[in-house]
């Protein structure tokens, strides 16, 4: 069988590299905040193995592991995000999944924003969910209004009889990088008295949030989005309120051998499977997280400098509501699109300019639009950034005032 | 509220490590055929960010990125396999609920055998479906017949008015190291029409298997317990036939923005997160994969040799069938129990004893059955944790014969 497998095709696989190295700036929107920490980086190598963290599991429980301090470090993150309970998945979107699945019934209606992240709504999909989305203002802002949820669960109400099964909001959205207070919507959401989800893939690990603060049920991060560990790995806080419901513990038995597994949380399907490298660089990590969200103000502040830089370049303009409250924006660049259709792989035009000057991290293809998210760069980077930018614009003839 | 959090305590998160060092001989029964190649090893740190293999992704699906190679990798594998079509998933457990889930009805029946990973009856479960076991002849061999599938089979047409939805086998179980030929199996479902479904987690990347040879309809296969990957990384392989139904297409919509993800899968909710170490893992030890489940067969030689040396200890004596087909063995061992007995930490003493030599990977609490995996030991290291048992049992007035 194996000889349809030619081995010396093979050994390409033994040598991928990244050829984004150390020396490159990374813009990529979906990647700074899950830049490892030098901490995280060491332990990878030594929780590299997949079990590495089940040498000491004397429960069956992951959560439950005491050496490393799995269970002590689950309940720190909770008090992190003023929750009562922590759970890891693999990868947010699962939790979010596992929310909708123990929240709601195959058939019910949820309300999210229409800026949710895709999985989102590919959640709901898996889940048998029906969405109703509360619009944004579109262009230029595409913000939100909070008010709009109430409009959207009366009409689920009319339509359907009850409530909506969950309010869900995405805390910071991954287009424009948008900034919605939970705390009005939470407000809304408790009195319909419906469960409300935040997504926070975007913002929890980077900047300040309180749970209980926003009158959250649930709020989902994301590791390897923005906790600085290494993928996959999302997070799930939640109230007591809600542990034996969502938690719910394994029933199940076999009809003949009457095996059963009464200390497993069935809908996580058992331990989440994070139990290497992706738990192990989270916990790594924490400090840090926890020391870095209290400098998000001047994480912000080098987005403004960048927009004003940026929009000093004639045809570009930085989308979604201003000032930023984030580090990820989206900008229009009408004028680089145009510089574009003069190059042969149109498509390569900015990226290709970016790369030469040692930065990366723009999608390729994208010319009209691109994102950049300056999370952790150092000022000289973002002023770096800012300079190669109006530079390429002015070697396209494009004016920089 | 980070205050309610100490800076000073969280400091022990950044260096925890693990201190099973590499002098030691690990013989934990899942965690052998995960090690981690060298090439792994060194792939770990360049793709230890999460979404690191995503920097050149133009379609949004993970499974078509062609730098690094990941969409020629999943066509190698689905070949090495024999099947036709693969993707990845966070671990082997999600896609074992994937396919129960797309290829069941909730209420469902599907065969399983009573030897079943814990997570094949709590993704039932999480699908709502209903298990009917296949029964094993109990001790010492634990075996099973294939011809109850049949049995089963017929019980349950008798009972719904129609066919389980699927016959899933474990491959290799997790107690006994038994090994199944899957044929007979594929054979009886075939005959009946029904979707065959093997769990390989204990075979896939150490034993060689054809899908196609078996008549399998789906293979699930570990990264992370027998493919040398960090986890958490899933493997599931399927034929054309099912490819449209299991890797079905996004078809909801936002109903007031009109947002679509038709080229997402959503049964996987979008791309598997597993697009940092787990997958750059599976690839860059794929090579060494292929040409180590040539040399099976010498592996099985170290538990046959294991075995044989350590029934020479009175009381201890190997479970499931013989001679041994895997390198996973569980002994009973009445006479280590007894001797632990004397012992103020009675479940730490084999425990203790073997680490003291240098051995580790036995679980804690476990004296009267133990649980062994000799995959990829050298025959220097399995003599030696030979004689370290058979010195042991001296030491405590356990004959050795």
């Amino acid at each position: 069988l194996n000889l349809k497998l030619d081995q010396n095709k093979l050994q390409k696989y033994k040598s991928i590299v990244r050829d984004i190295a150390d020396q490159y700036i990374n813009i990529h929107p979906i990647q700074r905040g899950g830049v490892l920490t030098p901490e995280a980086q060491k332990i990878l190598l030594s929780y590299g193995d997949g079990y590495s963290m089940c040498d000491y599991c004397f429960k069956g429980r992951l959560d439950l592991i005491q050496k490393p301090p799995i269970h002590e470090f689950l309940a720190d993150l909770a008090t992190f995000l003023d929750m009562d309970e922590c759970r890891v998945t693999p990868g947010s979107r699962t939790a979010m999944y596992i929310v909708m699945k123990t929240m709601a019934q195959p058939g019910d209606t949820i309300i999210i924003d229409s800026l949710a992240h895709y999985t989102t709504y590919i959640a709901a999909e898996a889940a048998n969910l029906r969405v109703k989305e509360v619009p944004h203002n579109g262009y230029p802002e595409f913000s939100l209004n909070p008010e709009d949820y109430r409009t959207k669960i009366v009409e689920v109400k009319e339509e359907t009889g009850k409530n909506p099964a969950l309010v869900i909001l995405t805390h910071v959205d991954y287009n424009y990088g948008n900034v919605n207070d939970p705390l009005p919507i939470g407000e809304i959401a408790e009195e319909f008295d419906i469960p409300y989800v935040i997504n926070g893939a975007y913002s929890i690990g980077i900047m300040p949030i309180s749970g209980k603060e926003v009158k959250a049920d649930f709020l989902i991060g994301s590791g390897h989005k923005s906790m600085a560990a290494s993928g996959p790995i999302g997070v799930l806080v939640t109230k007591q309120k809600w542990v034996d419901k969502v938690f719910e513990r394994s029933k199940i038995q076999g009809d003949w051998s009457g095996r059963k597994f009464p200390n497993k949380e069935f809908q996580f399907l058992g331990c989440s499977p994070c139990h290497g490298a992706p738990l192990a660089t989270l916990m790594a990590s924490f400090p840090t997280v926890v020391e870095r969200v209290d400098h998000w103000g001047e994480e912000v502040q080098k987005m403004h400098y960048l927009v004003e830089e940026l929009e000093k370049i004639e045809g570009v303009k930085a989308l979604g509501k201003q000032p930023k409250q984030h580090t990820l924006t989206q900008f229009e660049s009408e004028s680089f699109h145009q510089a574009s259709e003069r190059y042969t792989k149109k498509g390569y035009f900015l990226y290709n300019e970016l790369k030469k000057r040692g930065i990366v991290g723009l999608h390729v293809g994208m010319t009209k639009h691109f994102k950049v998210n300056t999370y952790g760069l150092n000022w000289d980077q973002v002023r770096y950034v800012a300079a190669a930018f109006q530079e390429i614009a002015r070697e396209q003839q494009i004016t920089v005032s």
